[in-house]
């Protein structure tokens, strides 16, 4: 694995945590009740300070006075190599746990691989982050399951959220360059877990999830929706209107 | 009338305009059919052309190289002075012909005092702006009786709008400081007129509005909703990131 592979594997898992952190961190103070409020945000915090740990490692792999911040407020839409699946817009409350149950368990069995690797900073955060990511899958397989063995309404709700979320989480097992140079990355090992993992909580929530559809793909490689663009305008925008503020 | 009252009424007209533009031309390609569609991106493409007469005009006021571009691009949301109902989100299509049609009204009216002004250039801006008004108000009052004289949807849909919006037209009639030098200015006729014709145009639709409800304010004075900063965040990210691009 070369220096730029694994800056770019680095940026790939920072990009991705922050922002499906910051989607999540759009629920502040609109989630459905309070409880559930805090808990979402909480998640949205973990997430950043995950992308944090991520993006300190790659600025320092990248040196020149490249920063977390740099990395996060001044790079633009194309360099950012974040799964597809996080940008994607909330939409209701079943669209939002269901993505962070499927990346949850995804997350969970890459970074248990990440652990095993020569980088031993990746392999430190990433066992660090388990911990939070074991509650971030209890907490959203137990919305699915409540959602999907609820009313009709929510298991509409959920089903609709299945359908429309499926056709992204292909992107989690289709290598990008940067990462078929990790060695201990095991991708149909992964796949296999995830599928056994995820199967298991809809069945129990009475749910399924279809067949054969098509996967979309290009988030790692910088190709992306529309939506990220209008993500970073938001998240970027103070740096860019006052460069180099701080706190 | 100084010379900073003159340059913030030139920079409240041209903002108004612009902010209105932006929100319209969120409906560009989800219009609710093709030639409505092209019909609001239109009406959104006069506002731009007004408000950039607008910024030309403040720009040559305030010399020392500012230009219509670093007035839209480069000022921060405590400097604009658009009205706050501009800024309101698009919500449905009710809402967006019934705030056309009361700010066209209103646009109508105050252009016509303005041409008759000691400053000639705001003057020959108005002139021409009016006739574009003319037709901004028959294409939205159009639209206002069809929804309010239509379906039980439609007329439910218009009230909900005009509940939503017209505590955001008083401000219309609330002079800021800038206002109250502009002689020619007749707020208390402009109000009267404007209520004659709004009125007259709903009761043709079945309506009727809010009597005695609050009124906000603070938009011509640079307090804002939350709204406008996700708009400028929106419309100044590309001059931000890329300082002094062209095309």
């Amino acid at each position: 694995m070369d220096q730029q592979q694994l800056i770019d594997y680095t940026l790939f898992l920072a990009d991705t945590n922050l922002i499906l952190a910051q989607r999540n961190a759009e629920w502040c103070a609109h989630g459905p009740i309070l409880e559930q409020d805090i808990a979402i945000t909480n998640i949205s915090l973990d997430l950043i300070g995950q992308s944090r740990n991520f993006y300190q490692h790659a600025a320092i792999l990248l040196g020149n006075g490249t920063t977390e911040d740099s990395l996060a407020y001044l790079r633009a839409e194309r360099e950012f190599k974040n799964l597809l699946i996080t940008e994607l817009p909330n939409n209701d409350w079943a669209h939002t746990v269901l993505r962070q149950f499927v990346y949850s368990v995804y997350a969970q069995l890459l970074y248990t691989q990440l652990m095993g690797g020569n980088d031993k900073q990746i392999a430190a955060i990433a066992e660090k982050a388990l911990k939070e990511i074991s509650y971030h899958i209890k907490w959203s397989s137990e919305w699915v399951i409540r959602l999907g063995d609820g009313t009709e309404e929510s298991n509409q709700r959920i089903n609709k959220a299945i359908d429309n979320l499926w056709p992204y989480t292909g992107e989690f097992f289709n290598p990008a360059y940067y990462e078929t140079a990790v060695k201990q990355l095991d991708f149909a090992g992964l796949q296999d877990s995830w599928t056994q993992k995820v199967t298991s909580v809809l069945e129990e929530a009475t749910l399924s999830f279809p067949q054969n559809v098509f996967m979309h793909s290009g988030g790692k490689q910088g190709v992306h929706t529309e939506n990220l663009g209008y993500i970073l305008a938001d998240l970027q925008y103070l740096q860019r209107a006052y460069p180099g503020a701080e706190w």
